[in-house]
């Protein structure tokens, strides 16, 4: 029976016990060497005495990162530096690391992004870049317990498509067969068709491919996209399951792994709700107030965001924006130049983009002709409109996105397993 | 406040309620007409009546499917066939129903599988389609309950991928900028990769794409796998997993929704385990014996899959199937004509396929050979059994695949919500 090392401080001194891992380090004193041992629950000193093991010489050239597993005993009267050993009975090799490594893992220096991302099976070795995606796990189980209490039904919509969701650019060709294709850009559409199919509330959780240019920290071209859509709600009740589903996941991350998350640097604090709102239109004049010189119409530039985020510190909801700024499905609001739509910032950052939809048939064929689009291309898509369509709305969450900035990460590669970008392709 | 039909049970005869949702069937006498709405809970009678009624007009020329908002008094001592009615005070109309449906909802006639498909939105409606969906969320939120619970991490790995997982066949080829990349048939690499990031034990549910050239009903181009991958177990271990994850879930899916299963046809029993285990080799015999000529290195025929499934009557692994009929990163057993793989069958079906996977990056190197396979195309993979690689086994299961043998559909088109097959990518 194999224990995780983090587990070990519950056991009695003296148990014998047999952990699996990597060797982090070691230091030899002729007869007797010490080993730093690492799983993926924490690290633990083992001693091995040549005396008493049959396989000592070939462990004493040992390198680093090799796997071992160790029967022993526990000694919880150690003077290593968590009072705790095992002193190892049976040590098995289980795979050799060569030498030398690509990468250290528990190295003080620094390496560049692109040596790490290559290297990605080392640099996850870290535990503090292992706690970022076991803290991406659980927000996204936190997230599907909220919308699975709330009576969303997760769909699995098509990646491989026909026709591209917000009008033709920034789509990856794909060869299907004698078929031209596209990798989805958003189930937005798809989403839209299930509430036509009577499915009330659905959310899904998948990858979306945008094959955009730019490259930056804040850009992925791949990544795992959060897409929620209900019938017969409004942008307002929209907002309210999306601060509701966040909170939710944040506060019972922080219950679950606090002390992790602080062990290696990540501050995070409960988050209370409802999330603050400020109007396109306000955020205008704020920011106009606050020396900028902005025109309706005008997007929120970089230094505007950030005196935004000093107003309201954390999350906060920009609603009402412009018709013109928003994609061709978006629900107008009473006054036609603005929309019944949303975005939600964390501090100086975009997170999600909501709204009512368009559930009218005709409404719907308007804007095809207003935003420039041929409505021949989205004929699978607006068929559903046609008979019987319920009001509705929702929103769209950039996973990576979200976590780099709960985490106050500088890069959303770091809250990516294997980033898609411009140039990189691989591993 | 919105009540879902199904929860008007619950309600006190006269209380007032607002139900939305979709016209059935509309019957008229004179003054008077009785609509039944649907919502995705259930369906009940709304009597509306024309003194009381100042839209009465436009309601009385509504077609079928259009949406509406009631507001009215519930009776429970209706002459209706559920003993429960609305009687209306307000309706409104929310979006009108072209005629005639292309598809219709309620009707006995059946459509063939490409009208229906041509028309998803609207075959969706029908009570028993959406139910498979709502099974088919709430399975995999049982089996994720299962995975948390056992300390997996869920992960999302690139789809958009440089190298073939299986080497080279059954690709689809996408644009990528400058470059030349594939659409991934599955995680495998990708999660061997995250064990030897010392992950300890991942999953993954997400789409995987293969270009196959079979039309059959049991395949799709796009599907839903559910991929889990473990460090430091062997196969035996792996098959525990998988065997526990799907009776945990399924065992949940029929205490939560056992009546309306029930009530739409869909027959299931709770799942017992350990499932059956036969060896590849006794298969054989078995089966020769039963009226067969096979030889060792021949695959299962629907005709032996068929003799199979008489004698294990519901899940059942067939285990160490021969090294030339596995994938090249299959641990051999002693035997090396022999891997320490499996697959599980639910009935006559495959459903999942398994192993331990080779972790020596010698024996790795060995096995491309082998295969036919060049290196060079998995530098980014095996470079990662080069520091340090446990042991490790894992499965891949077909989402849609399982739900169909489930729920003994006959074409796993029907547990999908937009297929895609060769000639099939709308919508």
């Amino acid at each position: 029976m194999r224990t995780y090392i983090a587990d070990i401080k519950t056991l009695d001194d003296g148990s014998d016990v047999t952990i699996k891992g990597w060797v982090q380090e070691t230091r030899k004193i002729k007869n007797l060497m010490f080993i730093i041992m690492r799983d993926n629950t924490g690290s633990i000193q083992v001693t091995a005495k040549k005396d008493s093991m049959k396989n000592y010489d070939q462990l004493y050239d040992i390198t680093r990162e090799s796997v071992i597993s160790v029967y022993g005993t526990l000694n919880k009267k150690s003077i290593s530096k968590s009072g705790m050993e095992i002193q190892g009975i049976e040590i098995e090799i289980l795979s050799i690391a060569d030498t030398p490594l690509p990468l250290g893992v528990i190295d003080r220096v620094s390496a560049d992004f692109d040596t790490r991302l290559n290297n990605r099976f080392l640099d996850l070795r870290k535990p503090e870049h292992l706690l970022i995606f076991q803290f991406e796990s659980q927000l996204l189980f936190g997230i599907r317990e909220f919308m699975n209490k709330e009576n969303f039904i997760e769909v699995h919509t098509p990646k491989i498509v026909a026709a591209a969701t917000e009008g033709g650019a920034d789509l990856f060709r794909v060869e299907y067969f004698e078929k031209n294709a596209f990798l989805n850009q958003s189930p937005q559409l798809y989403k839209e068709i299930l509430i036509a199919s009577g499915f009330d509330k659905v959310f899904e959780v998948g990858p979306a491919f945008r094959a955009e240019k730019e490259n930056t920290v804040r850009h992925l071209n791949e990544f795992t996209s959060i897409d929620m859509e209900a019938a017969f709600i409004d942008d307002k009740k929209a907002m309210e399951y999306l601060e509701n589903a966040i909170s939710y996941a944040v506060n019972r991350n922080i219950d679950l792994m606090h002390t992790k998350l602080e062990e290696y640097g990540y501050h995070l604090e409960k988050i209370e709700t409802p999330f603050p709102r400020i109007s396109y239109e306000d955020g205008i004049e704020y920011l106009n107030d606050h020396g900028l010189k902005l025109n309706f119409g005008d997007d929120f530039s970089p230094e505007a965001n950030k005196i935004l985020a000093e107003k309201f510190n954390g999350f906060y909801f920009i609603t009402g924006w412009p018709s013109d700024m928003r994609p061709f499905y978006t629900h107008p609001d009473t006054n036609p130049a603005l929309t019944k739509s949303f975005d939600l910032q964390l501090n100086d950052i975009e997170v999600t983009s909501g709204a009512q939809r368009i559930h009218n048939y005709k409404m719907l064929e308007d804007n095809f002709m207003k935003k420039g689009l041929n409505k021949n291309d989205f004929e699978f898509y607006e068929k559903a409109f046609k008979f019987g369509m319920p009001p509705h709305a929702g929103w769209g969450l950039g996973l990576e996105r979200l976590v780099m900035n709960l985490l106050h990460l500088n890069n959303v590669r770091e809250s990516t397993l294997f980033p898609r970008d411009r140039t990189r392709l691989s591993p």
